[in-house]
């Protein structure tokens, strides 16, 4: 069928390419002329506007938009502007789920159908298919089942789960309708909320192999410092590469995750291209608000949450107010930062 | 090559199944003879008791222990009472590396050479192959190779990690001499620590996931109770199984465990079967050890840990302590628990 | 002065007694008029409605809201209904903070004030006083000083802290003005965030020391316990209470909290007569999600929140799956709950 | 009564002071000749070695050891060497609680008796008095009733609690037998742990007011950082030294830790003398690993230990496997860090 893409950055450039390679036809818009000029070809259209995209569509018309989260309310208006009653919005990017409950509600007035559509994959999403976490109408849904069939990875990406029987459902093929609006998102907030917490698990337990050899390093005997009580059981230099690749294999913690940590090992083993200044999107915030509304405790996904703010320094103030607490009460001073 | 096992419960009794499978031939023995009797054939000589057992092989002998961690020990010794220099202990089971390096000390004294073997693979192993890191003296385990690669899952079990060459090295056979003695068991204690990191992660987001309807339950509105502001938002009724499904493909968080997990949602939606008592084994909290030893900070895998004890009812005396507190500072009546 | 107040549980009957002793001059009112006849008196007049209270005090007027959270907003809605323009409203109630920036705004538009007043005392404000983190325009602060002071505790409720000079300043007396309009509620809302993690802190503390004895009972040595390695040096029985006494006088940790918890367990050692459901109303939640939202990492005060969550049963789901997914991959059965 | 001391550090030196005001005769030594030779005076002899301070005490002797905690082991040695049977030792110092069993237990075989001492009080403990926590035989204990008394706050430093009746226990005084050796470090240890636990969330509560005005700062609206979707209600520029003023005084959250933060935002506003890298000495550590082998939940103390260790930058190689994970699936490249 024909859809229409705003938005061709890594991500829609790729669901497009996936789209066409399965007969699909598009017409694409990116702020960037030249991102689209790229992508024309075979099956794919451009065009200059928004006004221009929807009118090389033919109605009932399906747009979806794949921007960052920080203009998706503005394209959605600006889209929404040029369509009609009958046509379809698709917000595949990673938008706060109640601003999707919301945008709904408001289209719906003018009988515009808006689909949330949470979208995992990454940049390895235009070979594996992406996994499609979908929210909306159970009809306009049904009604977009080719397009999202095409992008998500297939029944083949996986082996069935024993006790599945019959023909695969929508979710063996790696998508699925969640609920009403909002639900895709939701389940792509938690999806996200997740995925922070495996990756703090990895990372912190490569970080004890990686200490395994503490007892190597002379700790200093001062008041100020823990000794080391049992430095001859820390006298392992392990090679972390080796390990994650080890574990890739039959172990109960095989993951995609550890697949990429294991590539990234094996080209840069100490990661010395990294500073350890990491980066949070908006997702797992929104999954601790979700847990702390609920009552639900979720120890876990905040602390890897928190990991992450204290890598950029988010912990500075906190802290300075610990040393100060201990300088009054035991006139410890602060130790300065070890020269390596 | 020629190997002992001693113990056949299902981990034994399943390596050495394809060790048989691979040509190798064992002599076993259980504690419970029946154990022995039921697997003995093609390749596969019983034994009436240690001594009978260690009589069957021919120097320099090659014995596996695979019980449970709490009798690892003095098995260890018997066995070593009846071996010669130049022969050989494997510990599979979950030992405290630290107990291994003791161990290989005083063997070591009797020319008895040891090796600690971490063993992942679970009930799936004899099938996947399990996963192997060792840890003792270089020549030993390269002695050992054979087994250990007839255990191992092999190769083909995964996709190679781009960025590798050449003919695979051990670990993408899926095993993996790590150092020396206990270093297998510390990565495997690791391993198992990110093993409960990994668990509650998606515990804690399928949790989220399952509160979604929040909204729909009234929530008394007493001064003991904090509202919910925003019931509007949390009115998803989601279905797990399905949710657990589709992240199977595709996705960021696909994994092993999340295989498993769905397959628990597609037999027991609700999980109703069981009742939340989670156990842990010793590695979790080794792990949390080395990580205190190492000044290395393990918040995830530490909640993760402590998670399993508070589904025990550990939390229960602090928990008093809070409503003795809110009793007195606010006159705070604790609630009773609802009947549902 | 002359006050309003609305509201005649615990807090507000207290802060009216308080304002009476130091020589204000009240009109109460309350849904439950026994209330109201209850400690009508001396400097303090009784009303039988919202409107009857306004009509006995004199403009300006200025009224206290002292209700639950819950009906905050509809009695300040009723409350201004009544009055007339340059009067004054303050919420002393547990509100949320935004909740105030947007009635403030809305009531200015009227010409009424509105003051937002984090009052925390709990069951013993009435004689120590209380303390009252004040948001809203300065000279609506300013002019209602007379009252603030009366219900603070006053200097002498504490030494005075090393490095002040000159004449004391509010927050010497037990009250600030924290800032504009929602100032208060944030600054009290942070402060029970920090209640929390206090009251944590300590009843973790008293739980270890209260499984100071855990070698003394024999623990399960199956496959699904971990066995207590040390158990020789885990067979103290100690005397909580004695303990929390001990720690009141020259320690580190001494605090108002810590004297709570010894007069608890002074006379119910052994905390029988609660059962561990704790409680949580809000500001807690409100922290976790302003430190979301700051960018701040709150792994303890988070901890400390979803502890009570937990406390209540909420992390069941979670439990059955971690349950769930060790019976897949290790055939574990669920250890059932021991009978003590 | 007469005591020796060895060990003249801001500690053991105030200690002696208190002793001596009381009436007690002390002969002291120190490594540091100038320690000794400074203090000598009124009730105070000095001693230039071990030998020499065991030679002016009369039989039975009571020796008090204050050295840092990593030198403890070797100078009980010592002394221990010059004692006779009936003689006692006391360690003042941060013993691990297993050392003290231990050593008591070797100590015993000569007859001599050793008692740990877990002291509180810091800088202030010369005018508060110390609260001390007593692990050994009760007899011994007893024996030294009259030093501890000395040494301790007494009875008036805090109001009686409520509920106790009769003359004033020795834990009303601030000291306490907690039980048999070992059981006085084991009580010290986990009150430092609370410790940790009580700075971290004032320390993290103040964070959160610090960043009350995360929404005047522009936040960067590049894929890489979360948005913050509430501007308008993060505008607050917090006086947090007059916040730590307010709270002393009738709040819940009053303590001495608090007091001694207002100290410090008296002082320094902004904290600008310390850099955040606060370190940690022991007991926290030890209260994890017991909290670990009790099977008790400790997400609090745990999450403030671990606070510690990331300021002092140990988390950075698990914050660079996240980085390279984030590279590997989404392409993004790490954020540098701004230049502010």
């Amino acid at each position: 069928m024909q859809l229409g893409m705003i938005g061709l950055g890594r991500m829609g450039a790729n669901l497009v390419r996936r789209l066409v390679k399965d007969g699909h036809r598009c017409v694409v818009y990116d702020v960037d002329p030249a991102a689209a000029k790229k992508i024309t070809g075979r099956g794919i259209r451009g065009a200059s506007s928004i006004e221009e995209l929807v009118g090389k569509l033919s109605a009932p018309r399906a747009v979806w938009v794949m921007v960052p989260a920080g203009v998706t309310g503005e394209t959605v208006d600006q889209l929404a502007a040029c369509l009609a009653a009958g046509d379809i919005i698709i917000d595949g990017g990673n938008s706060y789920y109640r601003d999707d409950v919301l945008r709904a509600k408001a289209l719906k007035a003018k009988g515009i159908h808006y689909v949330d559509c949470g979208t995992s994959g990454g940049v390895f999403g235009l070979d594996r298919g992406y996994c499609l976490m979908i929210g909306g109408e159970a009809q306009t849904v049904k009604h977009l089942d080719p397009i999202f069939k095409s992008i998500a990875p297939g029944v083949d990406a996986a082996p069935r789960t024993p006790g599945r029987k019959g023909a695969p459902a929508a979710a063996e093929h790696g998508y699925l309708h969640c609920g009403p609006s909002g639900a895709g998102h939701f389940v792509k907030m938690v999806h996200n909320g997740i995925e922070y917490g495996l990756m703090a698990a990895y990372a912190e337990g490569l970080n004890i192999l990686h200490g395994a050899n503490a007892g190597k390093q002379g700790r200093a005997a001062d008041a100020e410092t823990a000794p080391l009580r049992d430095a001859a059981f820390y006298q392992y230099d392990l090679d972390l590469g080796q390990i994650a690749e080890v574990w890739r294999r039959g172990s109960v913690i095989g993951s995609w995750l550890l697949d990429l940590t294991a590539a990234s090992l094996a080209s840069d083993p100490a990661l010395k291209q990294y500073s350890g200044r990491v980066s949070d999107s908006g997702e797992g915030r929104w999954t601790i608000a979700a847990a702390v509304d609920e009552s639900v405790p979720a120890p876990v996904l905040s602390a890897a949450l928190f990991e992450r703010f204290s890598s950029r320094g988010e912990a500075d103030f906190a802290d300075r107010v610990l040393s100060a607490m201990r300088k009054q009460f035991g006139g410890h001073d602060e130790k300065r930062k070890a020269t390596k």
